[in-house]
């Protein structure tokens, strides 16, 4: 039944079933490998499942266009919740090679530039050739068409391999971001650590278009934690923005940018507030919090009123 | 009784007093002269009548910054509707005089730089001597101390006095602002065409203060149409601001920069909304219109629905 | 001979004269006392003084209209220095006055606000007149006519009276601010702690005009000290602006706030810069610097020289 | 010899080549396919090429993360100038072949989302597999692995294929965008429809150090055409961005832009002033002209000179 059901980008032993398995729910439902993005989430849409897990964002490779569009466009989804799951690879070889007997190695092509250095540094004669994902590199390796694949070290077990090293990564805080998508919703109660996330598109193209919208936030006080452009489909030059800001709807000052990103706005497309991966508690002025703003509206009553 | 009397800067027959009698009311109402915009508005404050016109601002001089102090400060009082009247005078002169017959000529300071040049065309050997009011020039015509008196055609009568030109004015639109000044009360209704004044403390002096309170205005696409600094009283380098904008109160843009001000202020008075003089009714951007708040605030509660 | 001459608003004994006295270069020079600002003014405008002493601000009653007004239009003028002088009054009575004996009381109109809570405390009953000025109130009482003037200790003498109570004023920190004025010429080289000024007319009444024009000091982290709209005459509604900001025209940051305000303004009239009175260093952001503009000039010149 | 040789993102057969063939010098120069846009690239860096050319961002799939990020580090690059392809493909089959007896399709990935509606609408019954090129899908239908490849019409001569259908392409106004990159140099001469690019690093990651950067360019009425933000590699959270913005390096407005972003900035990478493809003059406020510039500058040395 859908309501018991994770979709989520596979195959299996990839470092996004490695995210979902950090969720305390993935424990209950049926964990469902889909082999692209927009399948994982046209299982959301037609009702098959009720969340999928998807990356959004690699601290090295950037955003992950496929997710942007896909949230962008089509039946609305809503982003339930964030994980943040730091990059580290395994060199998974077969039991009993030695790093020496390491002559050809592979990986899903976004694992070689996060690994390049370390290759170049440890294994400089090593052949590196692509694999389809992480996980189907292991595959190979377990066949013996190559002698190290590059995945998450819990791939090992399930292609009966062993890490030979572990905790690989050139970027020091290397990370990748997923969202957990479901069908819109109420979004889930605030926790004094969340973010809001937006796609917008400017209402016309005239200079100054996107500092208008960034002032909406700034007037405000919320920060900006991540700003992206994506090509409309309408031409070169013609962009939409997808924001993350942080804060929740429910805060008033994160209400009116959303009220203010609207009107200004020729499209807005709420994705959601949900909590921050890395619980950090925005520094919020004060004249920018919850009491401020009921202050300022009750004032504001009371000048209507004659009583100013 | 309080209710049907209005004061007003006497005395009589001033520019104040012509002002006064174009308001419609007036011609039901009690009008006392005071000796002094303090004067005037310590009646209201006091109970001692309904309402009080005085001049706030004048196009060859400037604001009349004991108007705009008075407003700044004390028991807090309203404006409750502007009426403008054109800059013209009269050269009174007793019956008889002939334009030649002037040596000497008077009227209030503020008068002659008003005058100035018509007089170095017209009467280049005129002596100018200050008096205290343009009403008490007049009046020392008619006692004879002076040859001509400037002020309002309409003291004529009152000193039996002719006026021998009138329409006197150097500069070309010059004009005189006047608010009629009540105790708290529930702003008029708006007419499409309103004005809204505050007073403004910067919550502290940093730099950019002030731009961060003007971009309260530009963000909800709200004209401001007069600012004018005035010491806070604290030593040079502290000022708080009189501002006007055009819209109502209850106009939903205008309220939620009059909030967004309370928040980042540290002050704000509101000094009313009232019917421009000048029934400009202001070119509001479609995305600032009340349908357009009440629009975007409609897809907010959807959103928060889940619904969005 | 006009070099040797410097103007001030009289009479002898004001509080200019005092200010003007604080200058070491004062010693030197005849000192002329004159009946206006612009009479002052005219003076220098017309080479019979090589400068001149005028009020230009009060802490309590904010700018001195004549002098602003004076320096934004006629033939231009530069401000070369200014002066801080605290306000503090002196009571000037006849020789063996007692304070029981104080009945009367006199002193410029702008006097009376400063010393108002002083007369309630200390002598409720007395009754204020106004003077022409400060030093004509001291004539009067020399005179007989009043019992006690507030004016200036140091005026004291020169009417034969006795200062009975001294620092007299109503609000802490109360000063007016003065300003040396010359015919234009090379600013005097920067200190470090300087400050410079500017009237700004906007080249169109557009909503938004003023932002702009902050925004020309902001993004070059230019503070600015003082901002005051005066009428430019043409009618109401019509305003031009006197600003201060903080710092040099030969630094780099202000010399490009100042060339961005030619550009956006109608017009800008430079009116100097000069040693700030408060000796206060401008604490400029690092980016915002000489350097930093030095720097930036030398990056941009390899870039067009394709060495960037 | 290098200055004869140009690189571009091969293999031959690809929109690549044909934009670059658009160019008239490629007429003269040895066109050399790379494997790669690093390889591409390394070229140039390493004295083999002259310059190369390569994908920069595509209407439909947004920016390309590889050129983005080779431009963004390593030895520096600059962009000479840039290509438009409007997107069309043609379906090419061997010769013989019926739109009905076209059962398997290939093509590169990114070929796929745009031909998706047209695919469904003509051969909804058709099967794709991905191919590493389009000149690559072409060459395995010649090979008999496939039916039809969805390539340039250009590409059919090389392998031996007919042009089935033209001119597929689902979206309206779809674009590739190339630059040709060589090493630093002077930038082209300005031809008044021009453009400049920049990577830029925040200095910190303060909220609103965004808003400052776009508010360098606003205040000089400098308009960005694409803003295009990339991780920097230190976490998630932190990116630098990809900025265009219409104007020549040369053009004063811009130099001003260029020397402020370096001042705030933490890194300023200059990328060329080059000629717009689209060959669109920008409407530059009078204010911000060169002739602007220089008056204002003009002005601003008489100011300093004491003839403001």
């Amino acid at each position: 039944m859908s309501a018991s059901r994770y979709t989520y980008l596979g195959p299996e032993g990839t470092f996004t079933e490695a995210a979902l398995r950090t969720l305390p729910e993935a424990a209950t439902r049926e964990l469902t490998p889909m082999v692209s993005v927009p399948a994982a989430l046209d299982a959301v849409r037609g009702g098959e499942a009720a969340a999928a897990l998807v990356p959004i964002e690699n601290s090295v490779e950037g955003g992950v266009t496929t997710t942007l569009d896909e949230l962008a466009s089509g039946e609305p989804l809503m982003i339930y919740r964030e994980v943040l799951l730091p990059i580290a690879f395994a060199l998974l070889v077969r039991p009993g090679t030695a790093l020496t007997d390491v002559k050809t190695v592979t990986g899903h092509p976004v694992a070689q530039p996060q690994v390049r250095k370390w290759l170049a540094a440890q294994l400089p004669e090593a052949v590196w050739e692509s694999a389809a994902s992480n996980a189907d590199g292991a595959r190979l390796v377990q066949e013996g068409r190559y002698d190290g694949a590059f995945a998450g070290e819990f791939a090992a077990a399930t292609y009966g391999l062993t890490p030979l090293v572990t905790d690989i990564h050139d970027a020091q805080n290397a990370a990748t971001r997923f969202v957990l998508v479901g069908r819109p919703a109420r979004p889930a109660a605030p926790t004094g650590a969340d973010k809001t996330s937006v796609v917008l598109w400017l209402r016309e193209d005239h200079p100054g278009a996107l500092l208008e919208l960034l002032q909406e936030y700034a007037v405000r006080g919320v920060s900006m934690m991540r700003i992206e452009s994506r090509p409309t489909g309408e031409g070169i030059g013609r962009y939409c923005f997808s924001v993350d800001c942080e804060g929740h709807i429910t805060d008033r000052r994160v209400s009116e940018v959303l009220m203010g990103l609207k009107r200004v706005c020729q499209e807005v497309r709420f994705l959601g507030s949900y909590p921050r991966a890395d619980e950090v508690t925005a520094s919020v002025r004060p004249e920018m919090t919850d009491v401020a703003f009921t202050e300022a509206s009750d004032w504001l009553a009371r000048c209507m009123d004659g009583r100013g």
